[in-house]
């Protein structure tokens, strides 16, 4: 692909995709917008899960198997901060700590979440540009029949038990794009627009809660796909499909699709839900059949270069066309 | 003995009688008030060297052979912080990091130092009162030829190399005893106060600065008595000796006594120093010789056992006619 290309990213799932596209794009072409409504401050240390996890991805240090942290983490320090009677409910790893106190240090120093999070990308290897979607605090919080959760309490706290009835994103109406986010969506040259199979509701939607994320892609001519993080039926990891029954919705790529609404050009999704190509047709959404669970680097790879060829065949006829949500 | 005693205790070599006096005493016949001028803010935390290695020493989670920190300590933080770039010069071991992270978490909620370490040393399983010696913040400051360096960066960055010219303590002006210490000193019982072999000017000094300490210990009718941390004119541990002699006094038990001035009834001496008794004679200060370096639990319960016995026997002749300093 010939110029620039945005991921919108969450964790896990978005994170492998992210790491496909880093082997398939050069650093200079890519730059990877990463949620942070999952952010939060636990024992007084500045937390960015989502960013920890591509980081972790990108550098190739992350734990495949458990699925989050690092490969061969230790856990002396949660151990000796549960006989000192200190929160327990969230793990941190001695490792993984370094880049929570780090992060926490630089920020009361001053500097702003963009540059800190360059600072430790860098530090780990990572060429490519990993980028907060926003400087500001947005806080996503989970809206249960017995009340408000912030994101980790439902996520990691309550292990995603609480039904859900809504989701908000508190602060994002102060937030603005990071300045590395904002200048890739105002690139003359910007090629592509790719949506990681991230879970739409809470790692997407923050990102497009940030005040003119959403108008700024709609406005865009190059175009935007989306790989469905929902393979039949099923979330491929975390609470995305039970969340969408919660809300009302049939899990399914189509939901997906509908869920961006007129944002997106095209929807990457599994050759399990190929019957569902009609209906992404019906909603004017360019349907690409693919095998999208990713369980090795070749399956990233693949997906990413599949993901970014289909974003390159839509560009053609797509652009100028893109109709506004 | 009968009633209260008060050890005054900096980090190490004083850890090693406070674990003695601990076996010797009942928990409430004995207040540990414990140096907070190395005290820090490092990486965002707050760190209490001289509190954790009194608790780390008392819980027996020492490591005996490094001389600091825990035993079995694991540095997996370190080294991750390392990669990331950020401030090595002072190790914080995996284990200890949940006391720098808990202390700082409390006292950012609110909670004094006391309290604090009220909580932490009872979660260590530590039945004796470990108490600082002030709420409020003491920054010991050296000063060198070429200016002044925090303590710690004396301590542990420049590992003491740097010529001394003198020590002040930050914002001892400001400070109270600890409400724990201020009790201990007011109480009607109190039987002795012991001074432990800890750096008098670096460990010991930093107590005695706060106002109040020093005119309190004056007047009181109870026996004060101190270990020289001086054996043959060396220090037992760390720079007391060096610093003396920079400071232009030839280091010695005599020289340890003269420094404290007319605040002690007597000084603990090793064997070693046998010879040095008539010169503290001299001084008006009763010596007791011992064998005063300590390698072993049984070294530190039969130097307590002595210098609790040595008190008990100043008390009868010394009651009343304290010198004032």
């Amino acid at each position: 692909m010939k110029g620039h290309t945005i991921a919108l990213c969450g964790g896990v799932g978005g994170a492998k995709l992210a790491f496909g596209l880093t082997r398939a794009l050069a650093p200079d072409d890519l730059t990877i917008v990463v949620n942070t409504g999952d952010d939060f401050i636990h024992l007084g240390l500045h937390v960015s899960p989502d960013i920890d996890t591509v980081a972790y991805s990108l550098s190739d240090l992350a734990d495949r198997e458990r699925g989050w942290g690092l490969a061969g983490e230790t856990w002396a320090f949660m151990d000796s901060l549960k006989r000192l009677g200190g929160e327990s409910w969230f793990n941190l790893g001695d490792r993984d700590l370094a880049m929570h106190v780090e992060r926490t240090r630089r920020l009361a120093a001053g500097e702003s979440l963009s540059q800190v999070t360059a600072t430790l990308t860098t530090a780990l290897g990572i060429a490519h540009r990993v980028v907060p979607m926003s400087d500001e605090s947005v806080r996503t919080i989970i809206q249960t029949a017995d009340g408000e959760l912030p994101f980790q309490r439902y996520f990691v706290g309550e292990q995603c038990r609480p039904v859900v009835t809504g989701v908000r994103f508190a602060g994002a109406e102060r937030a603005r794009p990071s300045p590395a986010f904002a200048a890739a969506l105002a690139r003359s040259d910007l090629a592509a627009v790719i949506v990681c199979p991230s879970n739409p509701y809470l790692s997407i939607d923050p990102i497009l809660a940030v005040p003119g994320v959403r108008a700024g892609l709609a406005g865009l001519s190059a175009p935007i796909v989306a790989v469905s993080p929902i393979v039949g039926g099923r979330a491929i990891k975390g609470p995305a499909a039970k969340l969408m029954r919660e809300l009302g919705v049939e899990p399914g790529s189509a939901a997906v699709g509908r869920h961006y609404g007129g944002l997106l050009d095209g929807l990457v999704i599994d050759e399990t839900d190929r019957a569902d190509a009609a209906e992404l047709r019906a909603l004017a959404l360019e349907p690409l059949v693919a095998r999208s669970v990713m369980k090795n680097d070749e399956d990233r790879f693949r997906l990413a270069r599949e993901t970014i060829a289909f974003a390159t065949e839509l560009a053609r006829p797509a652009a100028g066309s893109r109709r506004v949500s």
